[in-house]
């Protein structure tokens, strides 16, 4: 499961550039600044494993999260400009990121004992309660409520992993088909709505 | 208990109802309207949930919490013009709802064997915290803390509840004039003070 | 450790009074205040409690709480005028405030068996998320996120105290130093930075 590990601290690296830059946009102090990308990379995580009781939440037992975190804010002071040139490739980034924490989210909520729908949901939860986290953090209605496919997204790849679940498929196969299924159902809605690209 | 339960179940709904359509009138997409159901639902028990330690949180051990906030979001969608029309019957319905989460609260916390003052605290909470969650996701200034009725009501029906406790009263009995306690003062509040009907 | 229990309790209560002055401030009803008063007194600590899975949260273990914000309600509202023309004393029993809060949460996280850096993020949680959720409740973009130094005290502060712990010096001797240093850095910034003040 290794691959899955690096993918996940790459992932909250990623969620943490993307909020410590929205925070510069909105010209806050260094520590908001980190604040914010901290609550963005982990708060939905933090949230799930809050709910379902598996306390102290998971970022506390493991120090490469807030390493992760602090390689993640220092690279976006030094590289600020240069990352909002690869706009592009963030969001590929970002994209791969909700997939794996929704299917990452799922799997930790199904392994405490919970049922599936409960499941699905703490998945969602996982993958975009960072960002709503940020956006009342930074006093905005949350972009979720407005934009219905980032969630829905989401929800659609946590169902085809569950799905999989019940076949002889690879776990890790199993993943990677439910990750490319929100990658590719957010790709479409932006191709075929311009106005969500604005968000 | 079961009529308890299937109040509870209906009182869910109730507030599930009143957060899609709250969500509506903000144009919300149906996801983010989903998601102001059933914070708006179930909000005030997760958080009390949490607080007290009792995780996984309630709603996740029975699917049938689920489920009513499933049929509140369709009923609300097919009917959603009809409900509007029944705004008194949508009160009366509230009112009923925040009376039994204030005493199904007040139960649970002094359950797990905190005190009483708590234990009201927590009564509050659960009643009305799913409003002010819902409030705090839509960027308002929780309506809790511009008109105080609501929340006065609560502790008044709770603090009615735990004087009960001490009678020979039988519980049932005790919790149908704690709710009803609820229900008048939030009446008569009403009846005298137009202004509040605005919320 | 009874001075410190002591403090902590007064620090609960400045906390509290400061809240319920802000509440009043904005025209919020008394049930609003006492809310926006609780929370700002609390909330970090709470937010604390959940996030390493103590709970029931602190202050539901223990009256004196519930009981000192009762009475820093109680006082706000009869001397109102008179707390306001004491803001130079608010401000520092507020700094002494954080500064203990910091070190008290610093301390309860390592007594859970978690390491230095979650310890001095969970201190600086403790001193100064009560703030943030009063804000967010207002309705504002916390403070927090617009003036660093608030949050970069209570890192220096705590810092310090971990760098005690290695040496033979008495845990309340380096708990004053810590707060101390809180104390001082808070001071020098508003001192060398007027804007700072208007906070």
């Amino acid at each position: 499961m290794t691959w899955i590990y690096v993918l996940d601290l790459f992932g909250t690296m990623v969620f943490a550039i993307s909020g410590v830059l929205t925070a510069i946009d909105n010209k806050f102090d260094p520590v908001g600044s980190i604040i914010i990308g901290a609550v963005t990379a982990i708060g939905g995580g933090t949230l799930r494993d809050v709910l379902i009781g598996e306390t102290p939440v998971g970022w506390m037992k493991d120090l490469n999260y807030i390493y992760a975190i602090t390689i993640a804010v220092i690279l976006s002071y030094i590289f600020k400009g240069g990352i909002l040139k690869l706009k592009k490739s963030m969001f590929l980034f970002d994209t791969v990121g909700i997939g794996l924490f929704t299917i990452l989210g799922l799997q930790k909520t199904l392994g405490v004992g919970l049922s599936i729908p409960v499941a699905l949901l703490m998945g969602v939860v996982s993958a975009v309660f960072g960002g709503v986290i940020r956006d009342v953090l930074t006093n905005r209605v949350p972009l979720i409520f407005r934009s219905e496919i980032y969630a829905t997204a989401c929800l659609a790849g946590g169902i085809v992993f569950v799905g999989f679940s019940y076949s002889t498929l690879h776990p890790n196969l199993a993943m990677g088909i439910s990750m490319l299924t929100v990658m590719v159902i957010r790709y479409l809605a932006i191709k075929n709505n311009w106005s969500m690209s604005q968000q």
